[in-house]
């Protein structure tokens, strides 16, 4: 006989909790309580991955249940926010328990890494969705936002760009030779590690923050519109990987790392006052200054010659 | 040009929020910020609506969104929580302008009467799917719990039980007359009203609580098994409407009322010391005594001739 929505919480879900102080009822009841410790703010957001979407329907259990949760986790570094508890609205064609087990395997695999609490779930039938609202906390007024950045404030990025968009080029039949870097690139485009401490790093010290889901170009946009500044991109600084180094056209690379979405890299400025005190590097995460915020609207990209250069791409669009 | 995941959320979602002082920071950034006030906690749900699963393909866009944010709210109010915010995470097969105007609308409306912020949304393109987070507010240790309940206890529950599953009943063909009561129980069955103002009046009196969604049989079920009780109900007691008392016969009455879901009616038991503080009624909503929790396990039916009743029903199962 088929699992019912509460044996399977009950034999996926619900054992493998952990137990943050801050979670005063989790799973089993109508709702979780939370209680959040005076002087903090609560940081929420939702991301969702649908089937045929955002991933293929041959992807693994693991990897589905992993990214659904990495990329709200993303969000929160983007705000500097520390992970504190999730819930998960899962929508599934039928209750297989090695898919279950598989992609539950993934979930938590990431929460523990963040001592993250599942606190809530929803188990319907229907087709592959995954839907996940992530709670986070952090000092009351700490936040980074989009709003903040200054002409002048510099420009930087975490880890390198383009990779998830190769990744995907690559699985296209675009051929596109990767072959040394196939595992890496996978990784990259599957397993995508949220920048968590590297937010919490940048708190105080960065005057506007965005992750980059969309593209580097239409997430920086995003900072630019909030603030009504420009910005101007030196392409030899973007920061890229060996694998995407290894195309034959350097234009190529730098339409990669500017227009391909979802590397879930962080992308801040920084006030030139609080530079010197950045390293080359954020908790183990290579930090790299692309440019500089102007007063002049439009986002522009300078060519190692001087040059401007106009990419051929736009921003990932839902519909 | 189809509409972006930015302009739809610019054009239904973003305009009609109220703003509640405990939201710092809304939809617009990578995250929403909350700041709950001292001595408060916070209650966390999750419920999702699949087309197909859930409501029919020629389903009201309106009593979608209605129903959507409805079914958290019953979630919250079962724990005794004030609505205080929600995020939605919509899966949409193409952007329809009318559909997506029809759907906020509802969800609004239901919204703005408990002064719901929303805080936080994803669009995502695929079948249709609607995933409400929702955030309630209560004071620090004041929820009502599905533990709690001791033998003795009266059990309660509010408004009228069975009617929703009348409503799929009668449109599922099954040639039950239902003509004079069509409009009434469309509207139980499509727009059920979350008995918030209920829940939070309860604090502090019922030991326990739960919403019925799953059938009253079902949900007390659940009371039952958190707190290693049984129970007995009077099934002359049972509350129904006028609609469910047309049906001819009476045992079908009653299987309806204790088997049938989707009533978002609150089930909750009381300590006899404080039954007399409970009038007829809870802020315009009656409240009927229905049975008694006791010590033996199990969950047991009193016919009115004194006989045990054993209905032909289960719970509603999700797969």
């Amino acid at each position: 006989m088929a699992l019912s929505e509460f044996e399977i919480i009950d034999r996926y879900f619900r054992p493998r909790l952990p137990d943050r102080p801050e979670v005063v009822i989790g799973v089993g009841d109508d709702a979780a309580i939370l209680r959040v410790p005076g002087c903090r703010d609560l940081a929420i957001t939702v991301d969702t991955l649908v089937a045929g979407t955002h991933f293929s329907d041959d992807a693994e259990p693991e990897a589905i249940g992993y990214k659904a949760l990495a990329v709200s986790l993303s969000d929160l570094a983007a705000m500097g926010a520390e992970p504190l508890c999730a819930t998960l609205a899962l929508t599934l064609p039928q209750a297989d328990e090695t898919w279950l087990e598989r992609f539950s395997g993934g979930f938590f695999h990431l929460a523990s890494r963040h001592a993250l609490d599942l606190v809530g779930g929803n188990i319907s039938r229907g087709p592959l969705t995954v839907s996940v609202t992530a709670h986070g906390i952090l000092p009351e007024g700490g936040a980074l936002r989009r709003i903040g950045a200054q002409p002048g404030d510099a420009i930087f990025v975490t880890g390198s760009l383009g990779d998830a968009a190769l990744a995907l080029e690559a699985r296209g039949g675009s051929h596109i030779e990767i072959a040394p870097y196939t595992h890496y690139l996978r990784t990259r485009l599957h397993r995508p590690v949220p920048r968590v401490a590297q937010g919490v790093a940048l708190r105080g010290l960065a005057s506007s923050a965005i992750d980059v889901s969309d593209g580097l170009a239409a997430d920086l946009g995003h900072i630019l519109a909030a603030n009504a500044v420009g910005a101007v991109i030196e392409l030899d600084r973007l920061p890229r990987s060996s694998a995407l180094q290894a195309l034959p056209e350097l234009p190529r690379q730098w339409e990669l790392a500017l227009g391909g979405g979802e590397d879930y890299e962080l992308c801040f400025t920084v006030p030139e006052i609080h530079v010197d005190k950045l390293g080359p590097d954020l908790s183990g995460v290579s930090i790299t200054r692309i440019g500089q915020i102007q007063k002049r609207g439009g986002l522009r990209f300078i060519h190692p010659r001087g040059t401007a250069f106009v990419p051929r791409f736009h921003g990932f669009r839902h519909f």
